[in-house]
């Protein structure tokens, strides 16, 4: 086994750096991976920008990466779920499995969350990573190892459509295309729901909702959200103004499942919402979706191929972050660490 | 206005008749269809053969037919929500809309429902019938009078697909492949399932479930169920022994959906649940569903044409009655009044 | 039968009068209820002074009151479930029991709901009022008059309530110790909350809460809600900065229930929300609660007679809605058509 | 410390034996815990007299009891959450926390489970037993060693009743007045139920229940169950005929929840079950129930006390497990290793 690898380390805000660090090893339970593809996330993207992201400050060099695949390398003692050679699509955090939160089935919430790439834990953008047997999904081979990283941000758009009630004949309202927003829309399609309409002001990204299966898209900077009463609304775009008029058309008992992030403050018309009963949820993470990802993208009802719009080394890394900001096309890179 | 319309009436056990009969009027609410065509139930056929379902007996000349459509012809005092002229799925029964499971959204368990062909109530194996707007649903042009009509099985369904929490990456079993189990099943693919596993011994049926999207089939006149761990069972066969093998390889924490009738009583073997904690639902009719069935199958996500085994004039109603008995690849007959 | 009766009605801001007029008819389905008792509501008060309430605006002559109690004198045609001479409490309204809402048991939510004293429908303040049947419900001789008005508030907190899922062993926070929030604190109390807290400025209400089984009372005008967590948040004060200063005390997975209104805004710090995956759920009046409301006051668990502290003939109507205004230990006002 | 222990072993059927062992060690995140008290539970009695309960067989020697309290006396590494000399209420089991089941939230189906005196692992009636300290659940001082040991079968109880959702206003049938049905009683009563009636055929027993809260009791070896409609079952009889006349006056829409064992097979009378779409759940011990428990008992909603009915120290486990049998006044007895 080799005794060092090569990591993509964040120094300070706008720097990555090529840092050679030791192998970690495999506690009791844990497995280590030789990291295959890793999908690049908004959320790596801000801390490179803005070394924060809300109460979680980047103090000290830190590892990106959340969206890992792999093969597993080495067992750590007691392991009995995955062998060697097992190809896996990786859960990125790992809670402390027996507080409240973890027994009562919400080990999103779990406090004591120790997370990939969210300061001070290091993420998953180098040769090897480290993870808990039970956090380490096997795939099948129709799963390569782009799309079993992009399990991750699909588990994103699994727990909001789960959190939304998402059903045969649900009227679903979209809001945001991006990564998140384009698979939250496939897992509404693939869940059933007679129609899911994609509202952003990125016309490229409103066509590939289309393709990939939206009824209907609306250009928000163009038109209103006119004539539509959906039961359920995905946010995901963290767009305040957006919101709160995605949450004026709601249907009377409609929910809301509020993915996305950014903004501080959200202003809410409280009469509206109480006349209808509106339903708010707010999401963090995920838990226990994973089967429920794997399902989706093995049988082909999610597309995930379609959100990837580059492939980069680890030496590539600062491109691979700047990509969506210099192309309005581009959707989300893949950072190959083996490459 | 004509005065009279043609009927199929049960006389006594084996015996249908033609009746000359008066077309009824729609009071306040309500609203006469001229009906298109109906489905053939499988209790229809029950109280053709035996004159009793459980403690529905026909003690009198009784109408069959509670699986039609058509066009709405004249409307009752205070109408407004469809007109004339609408083409209807018509859900067939009466709540009196203000009792308290109504009140709470189960008006499928109102003491007072008067709902077609189920004694003393007669049903819709005639021109015409009349029924609160409520439940005349209208119909996209992509959904024909048989298709229409067929939204009531679908309905049966979808509440069990409902009932049993179906969604997205569920592994399914569905216990028999009869005109019930046909629909459960294509619900559960487009609920998003990842496995729907349909046992039944009539290989053809079997034929045409996987035609409809099941994963994988068992004849369990051949096989056992080994090997598979459902999260949900949709019990559509009725028959005691094959619900307790289902339900044995449900997986802990499973739900079974008790759709299929006719055994007197179920033998459940209760520490075996226990230590699952197996969840059973029994079902009766369906509540709120027309929507989200309209929607599968306007959007061509169920195939009900597949259903369809023969095409029947009201003359013929005890042809269209015993055709599944004569031929073991008979599914569902359709009779239209009109022809 | 008498043939005109008198009614307190509101022609303009600040302005009632007494004003005889016809006996209503019970139409179909309906009875003639003779008035007892009206509790008054913040909203009477809120239409009273300012003519409006968000877009229910005032805009002919009304009468107020929306919370009776009285005694079946007349039967409408085919009513079966109440008789003469049978006590009852009203349900302030009439939803069409037929549309999408209704069928799904959320009549609360109906778009045609004819509601008491919300314009341009008239309420209570009458000798007699005419109500559905199934709006009239019978109440044991446990219950007097003032006690069966105020199972409408009750009902508002028993939604509240379910809505937020509190059950044994929760904790909860009851933000606003008015009317509402101390029939919210009794029916956290009846189900088994273990702790309840509650949080005003008005100290004399803060005693009542903890007369009425609060298990602490917070005064947020001296000290912070530092070192709660709790688990439901009963929001019925309304108060912008109280509703987010009580969201941010929420344990994970917390669910707070938007009852009190009056903010046009609420600014909700989504980061933190989405921390914690609080849900929020905005109510509007309640769905199948009566039911529950009588058995919490029959039993004693509820004590509506402590919200009752002053009683009022019609000709008083105006001293009625004033006195919350005048005094501060004033809670609710019960009006007695009848005397 | 001590090197050794006493422990009371069930060396084959009938035969229990004091036998000294060696004190255990806490491994990782487990602590050690010195005895107080142990509730004699139905299970240890059938294993004493049958040496097995349906798959569960002893085949070796057994140690006995899950129904434990006692006092911290030592810590494994890495234990944060309670310290020497916590005074605990156990939770007697070891999931192990990783698999589907546990990261669900339902531990209590992890096929890993290692629980208490459930062959072939050893229980608690011993000096000293070992546990995760996530189980070690701390209580506050108004729990005697007694209250705290009996949180167990209280937590059966929580669960039925959580299971049956049991709330404000349920009106509830209690099938069996043994322990489990009189905490089943207690804590529908503490979650607000307006009515709740106890069917058993010992006399003595249904005095307790009406003592601790039942608004009714039946004798149903007097008389039957007529004229109730029940909303919730919460069968804790185990008795097939019992259990069936109970589902058959459930209400529509009812829930009955299957909390007794003992019967091989149960047969349910599918037709009416179907009409009233009953749903059946059946429970495999408790899951997050100790923080309910904790509140209910300490709070004085449930009183504990009322089903001890002897105490015994380890040496007479036998008189302790015979008593029920040999006086129908019996209920509950708890043994006291340090005695």
């Amino acid at each position: 086994m080799v005794a060092s690898m090569r990591t993509a380390v964040l120094r300070r805000v706008g720097e990555i750096v090529l840092e050679e660090r030791p192998v970690p090893e495999p506690g009791p339970g844990e497995v280590l991976v030789r990291v295959a593809a890793v999908g690049v996330c908004g959320s790596d993207v801000h801390y490179y920008e803005h070394g924060r992201i809300g109460d979680f400050v980047v103090e000290a060099p830190l590892v990106l990466g959340h969206e890992p695949s792999g093969e597993v390398v080495a067992l750590g003692e007691g392991v009995t779920r995955v062998g060697r050679g097992t190809r896996v699509s990786i859960e990125p955090g790992r809670p402390d499995f027996t507080c409240a939160q973890c027994l009562a089935g919400r080990y999103n919430l779990c406090p004591r969350m120790e997370f990939f790439a969210t300061p001070p834990v290091d993420g998953a953008l180098a040769e090897y990573v480290v993870v808990h047997e039970a956090f380490a999904h096997p795939v099948p081979d129709s799963l390569d190892d782009d799309r079993a990283a992009l399990l991750e941000p699909l588990s994103v758009g699994v727990w909001a459509a789960r959190k939304g009630g998402v059903g045969p004949g649900s009227r679903v309202l979209v809001n945001g295309a991006g990564p998140i927003g384009l698979v939250a829309v496939q897992v509404a399609v693939a869940a059933g729901a007679a129609k899911v309409v994609v509202a952003d002001v990125n016309a490229h990204r409103l066509e590939v909702a289309a393709r990939l299966g939206a009824t209907a898209t609306v250009d928000v900077s163009q038109s209103k959200l006119d004539g539509l009463e959906p039961e359920v609304l995905l946010e995901c775009s963290g767009h305040p103004a957006a919101t709160r008029a995605a949450l004026e058309v709601l249907a009377p008992a409609g929910r809301a499942v509020l993915v996305g992030s950014g903004s501080a403050d959200l202003a809410l018309p409280l009469g509206s919402l109480q006349r209808r009963e509106i339903e708010l949820t707010a999401t963090f993470r995920y838990a226990n979706t994973w089967p429920t990802a794997i399902a989706l993208a093995a049988s082909g009802r999610v597309d995930l191929d379609a959100l990837v719009t580059g492939h980069y080394g680890l030496a590539d890394t600062e491109a691979a972050l700047t990509a969506p900001g210099r192309d309005r096309t581009a959707i989300k890179s893949v950072i190959r660490p083996g490459d």
